[in-house]
C-alpha cells in the first residue's frame, strides 16, 4: 500500500490569500495577512455569515493575485467547522464553480491541498482552488458556550482563529505540493473538549511517522515541520511521542497555533486553533517566506478533532486526524 | 473547462453492500438489502452510534464481498449528515484506513463515487472505498424536532432513510464508473426546510444539463436516470425544469426516494431522503440489477441540500448541489 502519494511535480500553489480578524491582526505575525476586519463582522449581521464572507474575500483575493477568474477554476475544494460546512457553502456560492465539500475539522486546509494536489497530479483537472475558514464567535457558540455566558476557559483550551485562507492550485508554479500523506482517524481515548491538542497529537505522530518511515527524507531536509493547531499542550505531546519513536523534530517544529497569537500579551491560553489557523498562517506567512526564498521545503500537517459536542455528551472520546503535504520550491 | 471528467475505464465498483432499518426492509424493495435491524438500533445505545454502526457493517460487508481486507484499501472516502460527519468518523475508526472526510449532504454517495473514480483514474490509488449513511432518528432530532415532540409533517416533507451503503472501488471490475460531473452549489431562494425536493431540483437540473450538453450521449442511452432523493415534489420539478430546457427524461427517471417506501401503505409523505437513501438503493437494488444484466447504463445523480437549521433561522435560503456519475457495464 502506497503511504505517500507523490504528485510528480505536477501540482503547484499558484496563489494564496489570507483574511483574518482583529486579534489575529494584532498578533506577532499580524502584518503579513492580506486583509482583516476591525470588528470581525466583515459587514455581515451574524457570525456565521461573517465567516462565509471571509471565505468569499479569501478566494476573491487569491483569484486576483493569480490573475484568474472564477471560470478558470474547474473545482472548488472547501470545508469548515460549522455544522454542515455552511461557511463554505454560503461563502462560495457566488463563484459558480463545481464544488467538492470536504470535512477534516481543523485539518481541512491540509486535506484540501492534498486532495487538490492528487486531482491535479492525476490529470483530473488543470486548476482548482482550496478554501477554508473558522471564526471564533461562530465556533464558540457551536462547540462550547454562548459568548454572553462568559465561560471560564481552562489552561489547555485553545482559541479558535478568526481567519480564512484560499489557495489557487495549478500545474505550473514555483511552489510545488510535492507529495501528501492522508491521515488516519486515531482515537487514544481523550475526552476533554478543552484539550484538543492532546487528542490531536497522536494523529499527527502517526502521519509524520508514516511519512518518514516511507520516504528517504530526513528531518533536516525541511526548514520547518509545521503542525496546524496543536497548541502548547499538543505540541509538547507530539514532540515527546516522536522522540519516543526516535524522531527528533524539536529544532524544526513550528505550530501555527503558537505563532498567530502572543502567548503573554494576548491571553489565548494554549494557542490558536480552527481551520482558519493553519490556513491563514500558511497563506499569510509561510508561503510568503517560501516565495521570497527564505525557506525552501516544509512539511505542513493539518490536525483536526473529528467529534461534535453530542458525541462527547454521549461519553465517546475524540478521534483525530492529521493530513500531511510536502510543500517546496 | 472540462465539465465531464472521463475516468477512461480505470474506475470500477468491485463490491457494494447495503444496511437498512425496519421501515426500509418493509418497503417495496426491502428484499434486496443485504442486512437490516428490526429495531433500528443495531445493538447500540444512541441513534448516532447506531448510524455509525451501520457504516461499520456496510464497509465490513463490502470488504467481505470483494474478498479484501481493510489493509488492501488505500483510502476511505466517507461522510454523512450528522454535525461534523461523526457517523463516518466513529463508524469507520476500527478499519485504520487513511480517511478523506467529505460533505455533500444527501449527495454524499455520488460525491464519494465521483471522487473515488477521479483518484483511481488519476492513478492516485489502486483501491479505495466510499461509505455513507443516514438515520431517521438522528437526523430528525438534529434537523427538525425531537421525536418525542411528535411534530406534524407537511405533505412535501421527506422521510430520512435509515440506511447505509458501502462501495469498494478498484481498477478491474465489470461495473465501471465511467465519468462524473461535479455539482455546483445552486440557490434558487427556497427557504422551506420541509420542501427539500424543491430546493434540490434546480441543482439536479444544472448537473444533468451540463452532462448532456457536453457529451454525445442521449437520454435513450441510459436504462435509468436515477436521482438521489428529490421525492415526489422535487422529481416533478426536475422533470418540468428539464423539459423547459428541451430534455425529456420522463421515461427513464427513477428517484431513490420514491422507490424505497410505498407511497400509500407507509405514509412517508413526499418520499425518502438522506445520504443513506441513494446509497442503500444503489447498493441494494440498482447495482444488483446491473450485475445481473437487467440494466446496463445509468446516470446516478446524488442531490443534497447544504444548509443547517441555523442558517434558515437566520433567514437564508437553501443552497443545493447534485453530483453525477455515469455507471455502466
Amino acid at each position: 500500500m502506497q503511504q505517500i502519494i507523490d504528485f510528480k511535480n505536477s501540482a503547484s500553489i499558484l496563489s494564496y490569500y489570507s483574511v483574518v480578524g482583529k486579534s489575529e491582526k494584532e498578533g506577532p505575525i499580524g502584518e503579513c495577512f492580506d486583509e482583516y476586519c476591525e470588528d470581525d463582522m466583515f459587514g455581515k449581521s451574524s457570525w456565521e455569515q461573517s465567516e462565509s464572507e471571509m471565505q468569499r474575500l479569501a478566494l476573491k483575493g487569491a483569484l486576483e493575485k493569480a490573475e484568474l477568474s472564477a471560470t478558470d477554476i474547474e473545482l472548488l475544494i472547501a470545508g469548515d467547522l460549522l455544522n454542515q460546512c455552511v461557511g463554505s457553502t454560503y461563502g462560495l456560492l457566488d463563484f459558480n464553480i463545481p464544488y467538492v465539500g470536504i470535512y477534516g475539522a481543523c485539518s481541512t486546509c491540509a486535506l484540501g491541498l492534498a486532495l487538490g494536489g492528487a486531482l491535479l497530479s492525476g490529470g483530473v483537472c488543470d486548476k482548482c482552488a482550496s478554501v477554508t475558514s473558522s471564526h471564533f464567535c461562530s465556533s464558540e457558540r457551536q462547540f462550547r458556550f454562548p459568548l454572553e455566558y462568559g465561560g471560564q476557559r481552562t489552561p489547555t483550551s485553545q482559541w479558535t482563529v478568526t481567519g480564512s485562507g484560499a489557495f489557487v492550485l495549478g500545474r505550473e508554479g514555483d511552489i510545488k505540493i510535492k507529495s501528501a500523506v492522508f491521515g488516519k482517524s486515531i482515537d487514544m481515548g481523550v475526552k476533554d473538549i478543552n484539550n484538543m491538542g492532546a487528542a490531536m497529537a497522536p494523529a499527527a505522530t502517526d502521519t509524520i511517522l508514516r511519512f518518514f518511515q516511507n520516504s528517504s527524507h530526513r528531518v533536516e531536509d525541511f526548514d520547518m515541520i509545521v503542525t496546524g493547531d496543536l497548541g502548547y499542550e499538543g505540541s509538547e505531546i507530539l514532540k515527546d511521542l516522536l522522540l519516543s519513536n526516535d524522531l527528533d523534530i524539536r529544532k524544526n517544529h513550528v505550530d501555527c497555533g503558537l505563532v498567530i497569537y502572543d502567548r503573554f500579551s494576548q491571553d489565548k491560553h494554549a494557542g490558536g486553533s480552527g481551520c482558519g489557523c493553519s490556513a491563514s498562517v500558511l497563506a499569510g506567512n509561510i508561503l510568503k517566506n517560501m516565495q521570497s526564498g527564505a525557506i525552501k521545503d516544509i512539511l505542513f500537517i493539518g490536525t483536526g478533532a473529528l467529534m461534535n459536542p453530542m458525541t462527547l455528551y454521549q461519553g465517546q472520546s475524540i478521534p483525530s486526524i492529521a493530513h500531511l503535504v510536502h510543500i517546496g520550491r
